[in-house]
């Protein structure tokens, strides 16, 4: 049984080494495998049924806002990525080229989308005639390629998977209030369903979009004290419509350019999940997100009836709409707690000869390991109760630690000191000029994460030349 | 109003030219638009409804089985392409090579995936040590590139959307029910889903698949007597374990082989429902799998209590769970018809202001144009049992155009005069010798379709040798 032992070594602790840890929690909860390919991985079953309830979760709020899905090619054609030129210098370093097909050499090499600006850009100068095809609110569910330098599973690979959202409307207005409407969207999902807080705010026009007129983000903070850019919506401008010539013919039959957005999220959020929730244990699922949520192991299940009414409390979850497991396998019931741990299953069932004489089950938490005794007619109804009380408790520690990570500073001194010796967030007001910008990151590595929609002005002077500052901004190492 | 005009303007009719029919019924019913990558298409939102309608249903059904998804890089090294002989013969041809990664040149090349075997294997190799291990079930819902010179859309194209499983087992005997279950899976969704009947059976050695020891395939007649391979299930005996050292310790500890499956559906299935279920007013879905199954279209919709009154019906129909669009723009009802028959919705209400006086909505099926009148307090239930029995007509016309277009041959004159003037299947004994196979397709290019599991066994003489037959096979000119 060399693998069972494999399994229930200690992973490394996050306070001793975080990076290992997270290398741990991600392989050993079976989430991930490398492969052949360097910089891209596998994502196993239990990784990718996050990512299919990300996907369903994410879905069904684009449709609510009118989204609909398309698909459109993988490759881009080398000219048609160099339209725009902010975009192209911004992608082309780090795109993978086609440059056979079959035995022939291509006669124009073509790049494997990295996103897909310009694929929906050509696609639209020929859809969009008229303010009658306006909008166009359209999505896609894709893998992408950036040929990245130094890979992390979740966090930074080779290829990711994604949704990227690309619309075009008749007014600037429009596009404005679509570009905010899904960053509220991508803000909401994030709380409400991955239990992680995150900060809404705008890039910087350094940290913006290649071809950007304005990025929004949602930046959320990781258990050490590293940010992470968790989603971003981008308003265009008329600039990509420009490059391609997207114009339509408005009610008094003039041609008008449209104005374009996009936004995206990517399995990065994965990554974000075990970072914000996991422990030394391994990963903690929020609720919502997980693919299991309840596991119902039944101790000494040799003993006559134990079998019997674990699977009576299975069914029992089961109808009540709980996702839930019944681990009847050999294993030893700890071997089953650990994996179930491992995994990050927020809930299990404990089920022995003596809770059934006591007509009761023991629940216990995967975030906090309570355990809470209850009687066997109320399972299923005490099961969902608490997967919501996990649900809120893990937000609210999340928040906690995020709120109690986050720092102000008003002189570079003071900026200086907090980002050598407390990780976090710090808030810090900026003059709006990019020299100050790029000084701070080459001398702390802290990069500006946004400028906050809420608590973004500010009347002080900016923290690293003290001249008036324009803006309040969150600034962090992040990943 | 240029633009409406064009898309009411007269389709190709099939009888003219089956081909042109096929490309103005995908363009006008809106499924795809061409793109500046040569045999890539755009898949537009009523062709990609269509396909996450297949998903939902295939992946339900997959996972009721123990189907596990997971997501596999888009490349793979050359030399692990390399690795089953017979396999990198068949694909190497038409892969597309990625030689750039960035700035720099790669150190070896990555083919963009055509199916996944060889990735699967490697992932197997390291995942696989024990018996407990077994068996491995997995899918994957993916794009894939095969460098074709012709290309059609949702037939044969460049880049297509599929979902591609990857099973491994202890035992041949297991290997071997996995794939004949995943074959009646395909064709059980086929028949019941898509209303299009098809033939199981095996294809010979010449047309399985790459590496395959046997492949299985669901063939299907389209309107103009042409077959297509609708749904493949292999099995690999041991063969590519072999290639890539998957082994296994059984219970006495002794290394085993593992043996192998894949099987797969694509896009192409929807090329499949227009060609089977098509007529000459553009695209007729089958209710199960439409996107939208009713279209709600009010007559003189500017009278008073016309548009209230079909809001009425719409929500009625929706809260009777079925897929209901209401056309309330300001098109004239003449249009809106038109439109709802290209796009193959597959029943029409029509409501105006003598049906309210009268308490009644005219319900058209999109299949026979029949008009059936309903009481408006039953237009939900009225139009939910409607839906079901154009399912199933549509299936029984089907299954009448394929049996009416199926022959018997038993000479190779005759075989020829049908196979020449009568567009179906011939059915028609084989000797299992290669060289018969050739030669019927050089000089009649009907293909060997597959040996059927029923009505396999013949004690006839070969159609083309005139030796013992061994098998009874379906030929046809196949897309």
């Amino acid at each position: 049984m060399a693998k069972d032992k494999k399994l229930v070594e200690a992973i490394t602790s996050m306070e001793e080494d975080f990076a290992q840890w997270y290398t741990d929690v991600v392989k050993k909860a079976d989430l991930i495998d490398y492969t052949s390919v360097k910089g891209c991985m596998v994502i196993k079953p239990a990784g990718y049924a996050i990512w299919e309830n990300i996907q369903h979760e994410l879905d069904q709020r684009f449709k609510e806002t009118g989204v609909e899905n398309v698909y459109l090619p993988m490759f881009i054609p080398e000219s048609l990525l160099q339209k725009e030129k902010d975009h192209v210098e911004g992608f082309a370093p780090e795109v993978a080229w086609v440059t056979h097909g079959g035995l022939e050499p291509l006669a124009e090499r073509l790049c494997v989308r990295p996103t897909s600006e310009t694929l929906f850009c050509d696609f639209y100068s020929k859809e969009i005639h008229s303010h009658r095809d306006l909008p166009k609110v359209y999505n896609q569910w894709c893998s992408v390629v950036r040929w990245e330098k130094t890979t992390r599973p979740f966090l930074r690979s080779r290829e990711f998977l994604w949704q990227e959202g690309h619309t075009a409307h008749a007014t600037a207005e429009e596009a404005e209030a679509r570009t905010v409407q899904m960053l509220n969207l991508y803000a909401s999902f994030c709380e409400d369903v991955l239990a992680i807080p995150v900060i809404k705010g705008q890039k910087t026009d350094k940290e913006k979009f290649a071809g950007a007129e304005a990025t929004y983000t949602i930046e959320s903070l990781m258990h050490d004290g590293k940010a992470l850019q968790s989603g971003t919506s981008h308003n265009f401008g008329d600039g990509f419509a420009k490059a391609f010539g997207i114009q339509y013919a408005d009610k008094d039959n003039k041609l008008q350019y449209v104005h374009q957005t996009s936004w995206g999220m990517t399995t990065r959020m994965i990554g974000a999940i075990i970072m914000v929730h996991g422990d030394n244990s391994g990963l903690v699922l929020p609720p919502r997100i997980a693919p299991v949520q309840v596991c119902v192991i039944p101790i000494q299940q040799k003993k006559e009836g134990v079998l019997d009414k674990a699977a009576e409390v299975y069914t029992a979850l089961k109808n009540a709409g709980i996702r839930v497991k019944l681990d009847d396998t050999d294993k030893s019931p700890g071997w089953k707690f650990s994996e179930q741990e491992m995994r990050g299953i927020p809930l299990r069932v404990e089920l022995g000869p003596k809770d059934i004489e006591n007509n009761q089950a023991v629940l216990v938490r995967r975030d906090t390991r309570e355990k809470v005794v209850v009687s066997l007619d109320e399972v299923a109804s005490e099961a969902a109760k608490l997967l919501e009380v996990i649900q809120s408790d893990m937000f609210n520690r999340a928040k906690a630690h995020r709120d109690s990570h986050t720092y102000e500073a008003s002189t570079y001194e003071e900026f200086k000191k907090i980002v050598d010796e407390k990780p976090g967030f710090v808030k810090a007001p900026w003059c709006g000029n990019q020299e100050c910008e790029d000084k701070i990151k080459e001398e702390t590595s802290a990069t500006s994460r946004c400028i906050p929609f809420e608590g973004g002005e500010t009347d002080s002077v900016c923290v690293c030349c003290g001249k008036p500052a324009k803006k309040m901004v969150y600034w962090g190492k992040a990943y």
